[in-house]
């Protein structure tokens, strides 16, 4: 099973098991899941092999494999309230949030599927918006719905409750930072209802059951971005959440926009910035689609092929030497290929199994640092 | 006396009332005035010849010439409440402005000189202004202010009466529409006294005891750009006045500065625009001080020698060929000189002669046309 075929396979049952044990495995994240699947061929043969390279690696102790009950508990339980996992290689997966390098390999969708094949822009922003504020997003969202366009957005108060209500009628998905079944803010659940309710959609890639914490909200962030074509920040302070959801889509190379305020408004702080650092000034929904409409004409381009190779057999010696040069402060990972004196296929085997033992964190940048 | 050596040469008191005489005459503009000092070699000569041209140009009856009384009963007046007439080839002419095509060739100027020659911000905007607004305004003045650049800007009320009040410490320039005693608005004239008795300056092209009329305050704003490095809107709405000051700064090659605003307050609808086609979002002063700096530190540019040669002596036919061209709508210059089949300085001879009879239109962009 190849990971970089989006719409083109369907996983069988046993094999759809496998991903979310995998997935669901201790020291297993998007990019670790893509390389080993991509070099044992499937998520079976890469679950068998983990206890070995987190060994090798140096765990302590090893890692927690989920167990395929887990697995299928996990699969019951959602759908009970009707969440299917969608792989990142099937038809159903939001074909841009496909194209990044840390898609969620599976994504769990409530909803009307078919929402999640439409272009679609997220609108989001400070939790205590004002009035302005809010009236602005609504009116915004209303219009792109208008146009043809899903809105995402990520639930909260503020900007983002009034994206979703604003486009209910023409569709709206909601990104969720926990499990199906742990709404944040609680008090949303009815709004989440009605937008399930009327042929809108949740996502999310976190596991049933999982009750959101702060760093889980950046890391969700990224979906916001993923499945959107461009992120429309309406109100923003310095340093607020917003912005980090703006950041993480210019890295995807998602547009980004942003709505002006008085420099006089703290709340219009970070947009006012966002614009001074190239943001698109938006006053109004064509603002938005004169920008995004070329890009809709373009066909989505995957990802690059990620199998850089990786030499699974590396000698102990080569661990050894990678390994001592390492440290706590991230290196890039040019320079440590360069450093250490042999082929980067060695260098990655190693690195994934330090990953994999728990010993590894991977920053942005390509920068690597021993945890 | 050649005008294209500002600071270099000072006007004899002949040469002074000469000057004044020629541009008060009746149908010359500073383009107009430029070209015939150039050509005749001063401005004595050149009255001389006025009624000559202006015959072949066809005017009906002459124009009226400014009597030498008239010009010295103007300085006259002007002297009794300190205003002295700068010429643009003088030291003592704000040196951005004289690299302007349409500088005024004298400079009506009260209060200190000196402040014209240091490096100044124009701040404008709404004369219905917020309270944000003129808060904004004043902030901002007084912020450029301490950072060592004058304030220009138009007296009026709302945004300029803010940004004068602000920098009246620092240093300010009143740029007027109409006469040095004619202040508009009218209670603005303790402003303006405030602004000359702490070591401020206003200036005007217009005669003493002119009246402004509505059409003086466009052109007046050429001014308030002109002698700046840039031009900050601060508020304006859609088709505002404010408006014209920027897209005439941006023609001038000055910088645009423009304070966003909400999308749902039309004062802020024009300086949103602003930014969309290009201003610099403005926030803070650092804004305006990181965009300028750099050009304050090149030497200012003269504009391109203007000699473009004119032959004097055109033929009765050049003339009627290409009188019959031009029509009451704008036709290109450059396609006129195609057109007559004739040389370059032969149509500008003829365009010059029509002009002084008061029969030619020129419009923006090298187009002219006949009234």
């Amino acid at each position: 099973m190849d990971s970089k075929t989006p719409g083109l396979t369907r996983l069988t049952d046993a094999e759809r098991i496998g991903w979310l044990r995998l997935i669901r495995s201790d020291n297993v994240g998007p990019r670790t899941f893509r390389s080993l699947i991509n070099h044992f061929g499937g998520a079976n043969a890469a679950l068998e092999r983990l206890p070995d390279l987190a060994r090798r690696g140096g765990a302590a102790r090893p890692g927690r494999i989920c167990s395929e009950e887990d697995a299928r508990a996990e699969i019951a339980a959602g759908r009970k309230i009707g969440v299917h996992l969608v792989a990142s290689c099937e038809a159903g997966y939001p074909p841009r949030l496909a194209t990044l390098d840390d898609a969620p390999p599976l994504l769990g969708v409530r909803g009307a599927l078919e929402m999640l094949m439409r272009p679609t822009i997220a609108v989001v922003g400070s939790r205590n918006a004002s009035g302005a504020g809010l009236k602005f997003a609504g009116t915004l969202s209303r219009d792109l719905g208008e146009a043809g366009f899903v809105i995402a957005s990520g639930l909260a108060r503020g900007i983002d409750q009034s994206a979703h209500r604003a486009s209910i009628m023409s569709g709206t998905v909601a990104v969720l930072a926990g499990g199906h079944d742990r709404v944040y803010p609680p008090e949303h659940e009815d709004l989440l209802a009605e937008i399930i309710g009327s042929n809108g959609a949740a996502i999310s890639e976190m596991p049933m059951g999982h009750v959101p914490r702060a760093r889980d909200f950046p890391r969700r962030n990224r979906l916001i971005s993923g499945v959107a074509l461009g992120v429309v920040v309406v109100e923003a302070a310095l340093r607020s959440g917003s912005l980090i959801t703006a950041r993480i889509a210019a890295e995807q190379g998602r547009e980004v926009f942003a709505v002006p305020g008085s420099p006089l408004d703290p709340r219009a702080a970070g947009t006012n910035d966002l614009i001074k650092q190239g943001a698109t000034l938006t006053t109004e929904a064509s603002d938005v689609i004169d920008a995004v409409e070329p890009i809709m004409g373009r066909p989505v381009e995957l990802r690059e092929p990620d199998d850089e190779p990786i030499d699974f057999e590396p000698e102990a010696s080569d661990r050894a030497r990678i390994t001592s040069l390492l440290g706590p402060s991230p290196i890039l990972l040019d320079d440590l290929i360069r450093m250490a004196g042999t082929s980067p296929a060695v260098v990655r085997a190693v690195l994934l199994e330090l990953e994999l033992a728990g010993r590894l964190e991977r920053h942005g940048g390509g920068l690597v640092s021993l945890i």
